[in-house]
């Protein structure tokens, strides 16, 4: 038996218990320590046992870490985060703001580099499983069309969207595929299809006291960017209804890649997600990119990396020998 | 522009038609020549241009071919090619008599290191693209359940056990997984499903003559392993009937992880195909594999390969910052 991974996690959000949760269903790995930028009396770890520190004292425990899981958001946490403790410890984090990933690739590949670390970004569903699944399906039907849908799911921007509108006292948003759109494609078909008709949007909706529901309604869904380019509904519930019946995170969604391998035949590609936790799969993810990060440095591949420079086997505590025999 | 990537096709049938099919849609790939055990004259490549050439010439060509691509069949082709072949050439192939795989990966192995060539074995869809996902759906969820279901899909092993039977003039079996199974495994539930509850098996036979329906339809309901433990139905149809409506080789599945991420969440990831051809998307496997393949050469890696170490950037003709930077 060789020793466990030594896994420390940045950030006791959402996603720091969800990694938390997953390392105690990965017998090869051990949570050494949670650090944060809280007052650590306030942090309760799931875990029995496990230090809480201050994020000050992590530069001081470099040798006692094998991978250190960043757990902050892709806002103004991990760009700051990010390249800097690239620079001491073998790391994995979930950078999710597609458009800047390549910038944020190279802040974080240089620091890694030149201390011949290894920083896995980007890890998750989306960008993560669902990016490999848009990669794989280009590669193997060359001639086609990719197709991604989310839902359905919470998300997060848009509840924070919707509260901000005036008149609102709480609420959530939930994003929904086009049940006709999904099945269009499956069908094999290869529709152009526009942003209303792919998704839409529903939003449960606390009012304040005394706020006009018509009023409320028509700001959201002619919301410029967040709602208008999609068909909204809006209800209005109650506060107990809002945290009796919203207050979980689900997601999920699909990524479709229908293409032709001849004039006669095509062939459907499809990759779904049904997550009754959003941020708890995003941290199962980290998790076994962790255990690959970890395997990736001992080889020496240094710098920053992305779910698509990682062999399959590596995420799984099984042997090379193991899986050909048991899962190939 | 970089030269394309030489392939060389070992072997003219299905797969052998398909592969070429599929190279005609990577414009990085060309292909240089077909082998053959059948005189080459008897052989019409789909491709202009491309030499037909007898199977013996192969060893001369060495250094004009980039990847060989072995489209024999498991039985009793690649147990002798495969080996052989590794020696001289960067191969890959889709052996996928899976209780044999590990010693199928040995044979390859040795010869392909002792000649520094790189050899990517049991490439196609399952082995292959199902294996990935159950390796990564166990990695992601490890506390959880697996399950593959096959079809709908045409069986050959199942068609030529029927075509044997007494009285039998023709026919051809379909695999159908239990829909009522699938949706159960959809929902997170996690049965234990014997064999007969995941799939059933559709057969549509031309009797001979003078034929025993009811005899004929006993003998294949009966025959031991391969019907006596499913729900199997027989259809009897005309010869006009079969070659008309029974030409096609679909098949396709879903592999599917259920799994919990703590207490309260349950996810599920499913991976399904729907492939209007079964050999023409095996070949397009294949392809991508062959693009894989010559990268890990060019890297001086060495040896036999599965699935499980090669790294999904592999497969794609686009360079891994574009790859970042569109589709991660």
């Amino acid at each position: 038996m060789t020793s466990p991974i030594r896994i420390a996690i940045a950030g006791h959000g959402n996603l720091g218990r969800g990694v938390e949760s997953a390392i105690a269903r990965n017998p090869d790995m051990q949570l050494v320590g949670i650090y944060t930028r809280r007052p650590p009396a306030q942090v309760q770890p799931l875990t029995a046992g496990v230090p809480v520190l201050g994020m000050d004292d992590l530069a001081g425990h470099a040798g006692q870490i094998d991978v250190l899981i960043l757990c902050g958001g892709s806002k103004s946490d991990l760009p700051e985060q990010g390249p800097q403790l690239a620079a001491l410890f073998n790391t994995v984090d979930s950078f999710d703001t597609h458009a800047r990933i390549p910038e944020y690739f190279a802040a974080v590949d240089a620091p890694a580099r030149a201390n011949q670390k290894t920083a896995l970004i980007s890890a998750g569903w989306d960008p993560g499983m669902f990016s490999i699944n848009r990669v794989l399906g280009e590669a193997l039907l060359p001639e086609g069309a990719t197709y991604t849908f989310w839902g359905k799911g919470l998300s997060q921007g848009h509840s924070d969207a919707i509260r901000r509108v005036p008149g609102v006292a709480g609420g959530v948003q939930y994003t929904l595929p086009v049940e006709a759109a999904v099945e269009r494609v499956r069908s094999g078909e290869r529709p152009q299809l526009s942003t209303r008709e792919k998704h839409r949007r529903d939003c449960y909706v606390v009012l304040q006291e005394g706020a006009d529901a018509d009023a409320v309604r028509r700001a959201i869904v002619t919301m410029p960017h967040y709602f208008d380019e999609y068909d909204t509904t809006v209800n209005f519930i109650s506060a107990e209804e809002l945290r009796r019946d919203h207050g979980a995170m689900p997601h999920g969604g699909f990524v479709i890649r229908s293409g032709s391998t001849s004039a006669e035949n095509a062939q459907v590609i499809e990759y779904g997600l049904k997550l009754g936790s959003n941020p708890e799969f995003t941290s199962s993810v980290l998790v076994a990119y962790a255990r690959a990060v970890h395997r990736l440095h001992a080889q020496g591949h240094y710098g920053a990396k992305t779910v698509f420079d990682v062999a399959p086997g590596l995420l799984s505590p099984k042997s090379a020998e193991q899986l050909r025999a048991e899962a190939l």
